[in-house]
């Protein structure tokens, strides 16, 4: 009972993304079937779709930054029904009875959430694809309620960008009276400044490109700290409640750890690796400071971010892309040239 | 109206530690004279007299863990007399004005506290000198009262190896119901067993040697972890709230942090320097977890540290030497023979 569907997918590390049918499943009883309007393009998508973390099982569909309107559900669900605008991120499901679940942090399941795409369903263990395709089936428990009045597109990157820099935020007490500064103006950087000044903290960021300034300012920032130079950088010093560190890639954290005020943590969201150069424990140890680490968000968390977001209008800035050119938009963001997040229009796919 | 008192110095990096007499203060209005009964030995003073952290002046006056007794207070002087028994730590005055000054958080000041030895007097900006002498002269402010009935010799190390260990466990929030893992069982980690376990957690010791078993729960253990074993370490994964790192060199942390919960916190209270092998982030973001560090502790918090082990009837396992025999200990301290603290018997001063 099964049915076909089309998306985009990978085939090998090396392939672009082309189309590709695959089946979706008809919906379970606890099953909500989404018709995609809209998905956001998240770095992870490029890196699975290539391998990057040598983990990927082919075909890879990508996209786990979804947003769509409800079309059909199973006999049991009862907080969706069809026309519903709702939206699906990274996990699809997870065991549920674990401490992490039972608290509401399924991203920290201990038998691994199911992912939205490279995943295995907990049932039938077939292959997880993503949003990059005109259908998904989804548990109720993993769907979440749109707000009325934001705008779809815009949301869509809410689902990973959004809550992987909104559970750090509300995890640390990021409110009224605090400083935060965030390290990194891409996807996640842009949505921490906006979700950090709608807290009421205040926002500095840190940026190697003076020419970042105006657009900082626009969305969210007190003040920028240039990190090229010296003299701000001492400026800065003791100054950060919580600096939230999005930069994806392997860079030099031993800077950024004299800007901590005493008892201040410095959360990595955004780099999966080797910590290079090596940190040093001085200034760790000189005022109780803390590097940590902190994945995505729980469900109850997410739709907590997205009524906030809906509360405050607030969306993702985004270029809205045809499903055909994404191959093009991933070099572009190997570029960091996208303000500040590609969405694919879902109209597009069969265009 | 200064004092000559006789005291043990280190002239140079390369000269052992030999008698030498230099000047106290006549206490001032707010300073408490005291003569030293008992003095530990601490891996900083051999640290400070070598000048491995490049920073020593010479001579240098080891010694901050000190008990004694008051002979001479200064005219304001109104929480001690004559005859009582105190004890001083590796602070002697700091701004007190801060911000971390004004929150009890001394060991933070944003001046750096004027430490025991190897500092600076913040009035009159002499050299201070340590322990290893027959007295020293401290403002009120900066000394502990040492409850009754505790072994006086037991009880000097407590005022650094003791309060080092403390403060993160009580800034952590170690107590009933929750699991603590401490590293290295040495001054510092012999006593983070007495006082985690005094304090009701469940606590584990991790070790390089089937050795230490015996001693480890007879100081508080209730499980042994050894770190060389990869199926002991496998079957702790994602057990400890808090792992208190006591190891005082450089060593890996990667194998530590999957053993820690979610939410749990590494810290380092004995390593000052560059983290080799590099930390790698993925167990830090999968589990938000924290790599913390933390110095010393606050003098109410030493007070209340020191209350707590009258209560407790806690004191070091401790070897008590002579002065003459300084050397000779440093040299055993360095190959980790000692069980778990040398202390001087200060009345062997003029033996």
């Amino acid at each position: 009972m099964s049915h076909e569907v089309l998306g985009y997918a990978a085939q090998s590390p090396e392939s672009p993304l082309a189309p590709y049918r695959f089946v979706r499943r008809e919906p379970r009883t606890d099953d909500v079937e989404i018709r995609i309007e809209y998905c956001g393009v998240c770095h992870s998508d490029l890196h699975t779709a290539r391998n990057d973390w040598q983990n990927s099982v082919y075909p890879v569909v990508p996209g786990h930054e979804i947003i769509g309107r409800v079309t059909r559900v199973g006999a049991g669900v009862t907080r969706f029904k069809p026309g519903d605008r709702v939206g699906v991120g990274c996990m699809v499901d997870s065991c549920r009875v674990c401490n992490p679940c039972q608290r509401g942090l399924e991203q920290y399941c201990v038998e691994f959430p199911a992912v939205t795409y490279n995943g295995r369903d907990r049932h039938d263990h077939s292959p997880t694809y993503g949003g990059y395709s005109e259908q998904i089936v989804v548990s109720e428990a993993f769907v979440l309620r749109v707000p009325e009045g934001l705008d779809p597109a815009g949301t869509a990157p809410l689902l990973c960008a959004g809550i992987t820099t909104w559970s750090p935020l509300r995890y640390w007490k990021v409110g009224e009276g605090r400083k935060v500064a965030v390290v990194g103006l891409g996807g996640l950087g842009h949505m921490a400044l906006k979700l950090a000044s709608a807290l009421g903290a205040e926002v500095t960021l840190f940026t190697r490109s003076p020419g970042k300034e105006a657009d900082a300012r626009r969305l969210g920032a007190d003040h920028i700290v240039l990190s090229t130079d010296a003299a701000q950088m001492t400026a800065a010093a003791g100054r950060f409640d919580l600096i939230l560190d999005t930069v994806p890639y392997v860079h030099d954290l031993n800077p950024y750890l004299p800007t901590l005020a005493i008892d201040g943590t410095l959360v990595l969201v955004g780099y999966l690796g080797d910590l290079n150069p090596v940190l040093n424990t001085v200034p760790l140890i000189m005022g109780r400071k803390s590097v940590a680490g902190s994945l995505i968000g729980g469900i109850a968390e997410t739709q907590e971010m997205l009524d906030f977001c809906g509360r405050h209008g607030i969306t993702s800035d985004i270029e809205l892309i045809d499903m055909a050119t994404i191959n093009d938009a991933y070099e572009r963001m190997l570029k960091s040239d996208v303000k500040y997040r590609f969405v694919i229009d879902m109209a597009s796919l069969k265009g």
